[in-house]
């Protein structure tokens, strides 16, 4: 058999992947990876890092576990695999079964066989059509060019103020990398009514928000930039926002997500779906099985839905390279799908997310039912510990579970609730599983009852009729916002901790210890909805449990009780204070 | 319907959770908790962290997460439960359906009628039979009466040097407790050959080994206790260990695992199987099904084997708690049994396990291979990050994943990973599942391969023949025991990395880097069986697969690399300048 000859196209991060495990399953193949940059193989997810300062030089992104730099020789004299960076493929050619490509520095043009063919073109930033768009000083941060040319101006002392379009994970992760080191005074504009729109609902992304503006991020939610204008002559500009006074600032950062970068796969006749990433089998390949794509240009079905989702994931391109890197070796590697698991640090405030939001869950006709739990994410005995505030969605017909996300100071708690829960995802688990999932535990680490299965716990109960649960938001609309007389909180904490709220809300507060319930009944106001509200959750439901044995039925358990409230700034103890100062 | 009485003997974990959960479904029940101990609800697993000192109050572990003390009080009036504590279960007439109880304080005998019955009794102790373990200072810390005493021989300064029997969980544990505060000088005697023998095989029990010997904890490793001897009038005891001098100590602590408390079931007729636990089916009800039971006194299913198991975890008590509970409410809900999960902080290392070990597992009749990796918690470019030290076994036959341990200093990254493999076992997950898990990926929290996936690949990569692994124990006996001339060592780091090693072995330890391999191939011994080695165990794949294509294949991976021999004491670079000074 003569030797197979395999084209790469992209060097970044599943190219690489797909090129070493290749060479390690059939040594005597001829592998070559072609770039257009002059930058490969490096972490694109440490840019943020990178222009923080957290980590120093572009090199590290672009190193090995072993610090040696991912160079084209490297990947020679190491993997075997022959990389021409600054090469840009023009065309494929699939009769003859050639890629055009251009040398950029020569500008030489040639023709390379292939047997078979990787596309790793991966995405390309989205531009928001706004005027002004294209100014200089307007820096979409997609590669390491305009991460150096970012960090260049911040190490100067250009920029004092920044705006960021978009409050997703770049956009997020990017204030995070301004303000904190750099001290930027830094403002985000994002369309939707919560930050981490995609990835998190309502009540647990006020959280995020509460903490980006303890750390002095700007928010402006529910706002569009309509416009970026040059301010004088000394590279300022001025980012008009809906109707507010304008913002000025030295850089303007549009984080908007990505789409695929598909044009070659297009050009060359492959499927490609109406979202732009090109359609790929089990074994990525595209519908021409000589050619595989994965990555970022890809769609990929999403595990909960069945459908296709584009989920653009580093992780997930590694993941994929190897799958494609043994099935170029003639086996037969399997990409399912993606459960959606997604993590990122925004400050001191991790958060993790995996399969549907509630809201997705409803988008795609699923009759969804969430719960909210705060627990300590260890034994509540032990002596240090942190909360974490986690949602769990789960399919009211079926029991399954659709999804959950976290959000907690302990970034290593957080993500590992919530990839166990993930891992159960892939066996369509119901909440009984959730109920029963093993967190190893020992007081240093987890709760006997973990938050796991307490949230599992939690949704059999809404399921099974013992209670009925109130978002956050809707008991701010309903209490706050609206102030129906038709609801009353009963707070069934101890005085102490009611005090302060009965201080500010008067009659419509009533405060009646759960352990005091039984012999105050009488005390229970019969004729409105009864808000019940305690320090997480449990002691209310326990009241609400305890009320229906009295015939008082008209009740709502809020859902991480007074935490969760606090905790994404609806309730405070200080504003309860304050308004009756 | 007339009432329903349930009956459930024992109060520490399952028996409440079993009667509160039955509570809030059935609040017309009556139910009576009988334990005759003073002490009831308490977290068990909070001791060592109680004697230890980093908790300071007995009250904390027996107080809910907002504060309140579990007391017979509590459960009246928040739960609506009676407790009766300080009374004894003499025996149950099934006839009748009634238990006998004795008031320990008034020594009044009386029948308790029940509908229902729930047995809670929980485990005790075993006691080791040596001469001497009855004598004063011989404590075994199963209670909190046990703790209260050793905590006050404690802080009065009574104790400066103390024995444990057993290197198990609770042995470790209580080392801790005893070394890091208290500044004691501790010993513990273990008769296997390393710690922690049921949860760990050899080379991971190693890391816990080296780290409790430089916490200065005393390891007598494969050896016995002979005799307790008193010695002198001052309490003082003499303990003989094996053929070593004896060592004189003020305390010893057997912590040689405990057996189910199940007398009460077996003199009821009840089923009890041979290792003395209660049988029950998968709704906990025993060989009566007016009688549940649960907790620390039965036996489960292992989802791995499918056989009984004894595994006694507060945890698992807690969850079987709930499922008394709604089953006593009349539902049908089911406990299917435990996947093993396990954790434990050891000073300033986290050990957690799930599934089987490899010895386990081979003991099972499995077809067992176990992989050994090692990889950062985190993006290893990301600024901060530890080690984890994962092994992952497979059954070879099926590639089904039947267990993974791990240790690393950092508890919450190491308890999510097993976690998270867990979580796949309910599926009897196949390696290929474990290579494509999602582990929510950022920089700082996972890599975008991360060592859970890294375990499956390297599993993968094994089943199929693509390279032999050394376990670290195996190198340590043919390279460093046996010296055997068959063998050479070909490190394929860096020179400056190797350097200690070929100053140390000589010609015996050969050093060419990965990336000149290729170039140097004709310097690589042909005649002797080649242990490759790197400082994790990737490039040392990577040299293997090479030497492959050179038609070199007499070849091993040395599994973990030089950091696991370093890490679990075998082969360290001090060791080896020493040995050349």
């Amino acid at each position: 058999m003569s030797v197979k000859k395999v084209v790469i196209i992209g060097g970044v991060a599943l190219g690489p992947k797909a090129a070493c495990r290749l060479k390690r399953l059939d040594p005597e193949s001829d592998v070559t990876i072609i770039d257009q940059d002059e930058y490969i193989s490096y972490g694109g997810c440490g840019i943020p890092y990178f222009i923080s300062g957290d980590i120093s030089d572009v090199e590290e992104l672009m190193s090995t576990s072993f610090h040696k730099e991912r160079t084209p020789e490297f990947f020679r004299d190491s993997k075997d695999v022959r990389v021409r960076p600054r090469t840009r493929a023009l065309s494929i050619d699939r009769a003859k079964k050639v890629v055009r490509v251009l040398d950029l520095p020569t500008g030489v043009e040639e023709d390379l066989p292939y047997d078979s063919l990787v596309i790793a073109t991966g995405s390309a930033a989205n531009r928001p059509p706004i005027p002004g768009i294209d100014l200089p000083g307007v820096i979409t941060v997609t590669d390491l060019h305009a991460a150096i040319t970012v960090k260049n101006k911040l190490s100067k002392g250009e920029v004092s103020r920044a705006v960021i379009i978009g409050a997703g994970p770049i956009g997020c992760e990017m204030a995070e990398a301004l303000a904190d080191l750099w001290g930027i005074e830094t403002h985000i504009i994002e369309m939707a009514d919560h930050v981490l729109p995609g990835a998190l609902d309502h009540a647990l992304a006020e959280t995020v928000r509460v903490h980006l503006e303890e750390k002095g991020v700007r928010l402006h939610l529910g706002r569009r930039v309509s416009e970026i204008r040059k301010k004088g002559e000394n590279g300022l500009l001025e980012v008009q926002v809906s109707e507010e006074a304008p913002i000025e600032a030295q850089i303007v950062i549009p984080a908007v997500g990505v789409h695929p970068d598909s044009r070659l796969a297009r050009e060359a006749g492959l499927l490609v779906a109406p979202s732009g990433a090109i359609v790929v089998n089990v074994r990525l390949q595209t519908s021409d099985p000589n050619i595989y794509a994965g990555g970022d240009c890809i769609e990929i079905p999403n595990l909960i839905t069945g459908k296709p989702v584009y989920f653009p994931q580093g992780s997930l391109a590694n993941r994929q390279g190897r799958v494609i890197g043994t099935n170029l070796a003639g086996g037969l590697a399997r990409f399912d799908g993606t459960v959606g698991s997604f993590a990122i640090k925004i400050f001191d405030l991790s958060v993790a997310s995996v399969g549907l939001t509630y809201q997705a869950a409803l988008n795609n006709g699923f009759d969804a039912q969430s719960v909210i739990v705060v627990q300590a994410d260890r034994a509540h005995f032990y002596p240090t510990h942190d909360v974490i505030y986690l949602q769990l969605t789960v399919d009211r017909k079926t029991r399954r579970i659709l999804g959950a996300q976290a959000v907690g100071a302990n970034g290593d708690a957080v993500t590992g609730r919530i990839n166990a829960i993930g891992a159960t995802l892939l066996d369509r688990a119901t909440v009984e599983a959730i109920s029963n999932l093993e967190i190893a535990y020992s007081p240093p680490f987890a709760s006997a009852l973990d938050i796991v299965n307490a949230a599992g716990n939690t949704a059999e109960n809404i399921l099974d009729g013992l209670s009925r649960p109130l978002r956050p938001e809707e008991f701010e609309k309903c209490f706050l916002v609206d102030e129906s007389k038709d609801c009353l909180c009963l707070d069934v904490r101890e005085p102490t901790e009611a005090a302060p709220f009965v201080k500010r809300f008067g009659n419509r507060w009533v405060n009646i210890p759960q352990d005091a319930l039984e012999k105050r009944k009488d005390e229970v106001p019969k004729d409105k909805r009864l808000l019940v509200v305690c320090s997480s959750g449990a002691r209310s439901y326990e009241a609400v449990r305890r009320l229906a044995k009295a015939g008082i039925t008209n009740t709502a358990n809020v859902m991480g009780g007074a935490a969760m409230l606090e905790k994404s700034g609806i309730l405070t103890p200080e504003k309860g204070e304050e308004s009756t100062g």
